[in-house]
């Protein structure tokens, strides 16, 4: 939690990052590519939560089910006012966005309802497609967060992936929070969290949680 | 667990690895030595073992707790007949033993109680100290595993570390089960579990315990 003495909303705003991950680390499988945008091997990294009613809800999908990971979904989706993700998680590969810019993979309605930022080299107009604005920061990690913030007006921002973006506000010591979700899968290469962490990087554990083919650890983050 | 036609005893055994992580993977810390067997910042990995009453009994040592964790080292010393390790593990640095050899970390009564092989290049006699005999295995992997399994007598082969006599173990397929004590410790570098892992290796999910300060996850495995 951030002090801001401009701002009592903000005071509860909390920075937090939710991803799944793999046994052995990993939060993508390698060789990511349009075709294969969690990597090979990466796409069952998510089975746990498409299975959810939660996330069907959200997605504009019918039936799921209710289990041991609905609450921690319905606590990402009733806290968060802002996600801030990576070039690479909102996808279009890397370089400049030319002349017929990538739009995200998620069609003409995203599933975020919520402003998003991305993290960037390259300048580009905000993007909105229905109740989902993308907006693209281009000067760093921290005006990202800044520009979340306020958007989030008082909800948490959320850090939505990939293994780079978290691992910057990782290293940061601008995380509260971290939760978990590890899948029993190896994948062996890919993009792993924690990189470039360190042990000045502080963690308190807040809960574990076992679910159908999950557990959920959710951390308390602190720079010591 | 492996079939073996010879006895009906050993199909009951299985290959199990316990082993405390960091939450970003590491079962211990960078530079290792004689003062720090760990590594710089591991020496906290096992901080929710040694706070056990269950743990302190075996040790001669007085107090502990009982919480959560209490199953986990119970079971491990209910149902082991035997422990591999790695030479790193057993310690006294890499290469030729010596004429003064080095006999292990842990004084004249060792915590083990049971036969145990230790996985090294340079042959030695076998060292008894109180009722724990360490035997030196030269000839690999497999080998260990059978004179384990022998000197079982129908109990479970612990695999207990370091990293890479369970990478190696896991990536030969021969491993049933993997215990992970998930620490809320980043250490940064040191030394990986699942290095040299590959998707090859299936894990399915048997439990997640949540207990303080530490987040316990078993998985069988299979070679896919």
């Amino acid at each position: 939690m951030r002090l801001n003495p401009r701002s009592g909303l903000k005071d509860m705003s909390k920075l937090r990052a939710q991803i799944s991950v793999s046994a052995d680390g990993y939060v993508a499988g390698p060789d990511q590519s349009e075709e294969n945008p969690l990597g090979v091997g990466g796409e069952h990294l998510h089975d746990w939560m498409i299975e959810l009613r939660a996330w069907r809800e959200t997605h504009g999908r019918e039936g799921g089910e209710v289990n041991a990971s609905t609450p921690v979904a319905e606590a990402y989706l009733a806290s968060t006012g802002a996600e801030i993700m990576g070039r690479g998680k909102f996808g279009g590969g890397p370089g400049p966005w030319g002349d017929d810019p990538w739009t995200g993979w998620w069609g003409d309605d995203p599933p975020f309802h919520m402003p998003v930022f991305v993290l960037t080299h390259h300048a580009r107009e905000p993007l909105t497609l229905s109740d989902t604005t993308f907006n693209f920061v281009t000067d760093g990690i921290e005006s990202a967060l800044e520009q979340a913030r306020e958007a989030a007006a008082g909800k948490d921002v959320l850090v939505g992936g990939g293994a780079n973006a978290i691992n910057q506000y990782l290293a940061g010591g601008l995380l509260d929070e971290l939760q978990l979700s590890v899948v029993p899968v190896v994948l062996g290469r890919g993009a792993r969290l924690f990189e470039g962490v360190g042990p000045e990087i502080e963690l308190e554990q807040v809960s574990a949680i076992e679910a159908p083919g999950v557990s959920h650890v959710k951390y308390r983050v602190a720079r010591g």
